[in-house]
């Protein structure tokens, strides 16, 4: 199960809104589209619109942050209740891809508009990218305790995580591959890299 | 030794706006950033900017063009003088690394700004992308055939593609870990993955 955010049965018009925001955005590039496109595309009036969200930005910020958040939460669970390093990986590492094809025009936002955001909002949003990265991070060290992994080498872990990210880019999620069979493959490659 | 295209040093003034304005990309977003805002940033008035290029998409399409169409370049060299795949693979992340480092945020507009660019320039691009991981898939295949590496298997060379270009987002060329230690220890992964 993918686990969201609490916000999207509470607010469900305002959920919409950002759905249909990430889809544009993923689309054309956040700048590129105006409040007015959005309001289009919503099928809302400008005061309507305003109405449930506060500004552009804010939409790119709770897209930004809620799916990372949700990708924290979830890394969270997997070190609180699996002990076993290859077991926590191959969790990981199926959850982020099948993030990734679930809510691909989400992520493309999350991944690729970083940039776009602006003082503490970004600062925020990478606080989060960081505490993800952690996540994986712990995982490699406590398998290098267990006499499992090889010593840790940041690069590595840099290098796993991209292969994983940088598929927001091609991924098709109606393709003949699927997200658990990329992520299988992903694992393989791990635990290759890692042994 | 990085291969550049020729226009490079044919037309110095339209290379220098196509620097600058690869800078106000990777920072600002293709979109938002104004053909004013480069004319301030280029110090050239309208006419003379004009005078080196045609509209902001040319820049655009240009710098998405010139550094892919170089690195398929130097892959097609690779291909021709050397048969070894390890060899072969260890040259290929290498230069690529190199590439991302020298040129980062040329390369952050290649791999970020792509979706930016429309009708025939944006297949075109996609095209050489799509050169350019067909030479890789060419060492694969050959180091198959060879009996040095697994069957080959598209997702595992999307993953370790995305690893070096994911790099662009967090690479430091001025860190300590530098294109060549990093191409090393992604090296080190690949040749676990494929053996």
């Amino acid at each position: 199960m993918l686990k969201t955010s609490k916000k999207q049965t509470e607010h469900p018009q305002r959920e919409r809104i950002l759905k249909i925001a990430a889809k544009l955005f993923a689309e054309h590039g956040y700048h590129a589209v105006g409040m007015t496109e959005l309001g289009d595309a919503v099928e809302l009036g400008r005061g309507a619109l305003y109405h449930h969200i506060k500004s552009k930005e804010d939409v790119l910020y709770d897209i930004s942050r809620q799916y990372v958040a949700a990708l924290v939460d979830y890394g969270n669970d997997v070190l609180k209740n699996e002990s076993d390093p290859k077991k926590r990986l191959a969790q990981l590492g199926r959850h982020l891809m099948e993030t990734i094809a679930t809510y691909q025009s989400e992520l493309t936002v999350c991944f690729r508009e970083i940039y776009s955001l602006t003082g503490v909002r970004r600062e925020e949003v990478l606080l989060l990218h960081g505490e993800y990265e952690h996540i994986w991070r712990q995982v490699l060290v406590d398998g290098e305790k267990q006499g499992m992994f090889r010593p840790f080498n940041p690069v590595r872990l840099k290098g796993l995580l991209g292969m994983f990210f940088y598929s927001y880019i091609w991924m098709d999620p109606n393709g003949a591959q699927g997200p658990e069979k990329i992520a299988e493959v992903f694992n393989d490659i791990m635990l290759r890299a890692l042994a």
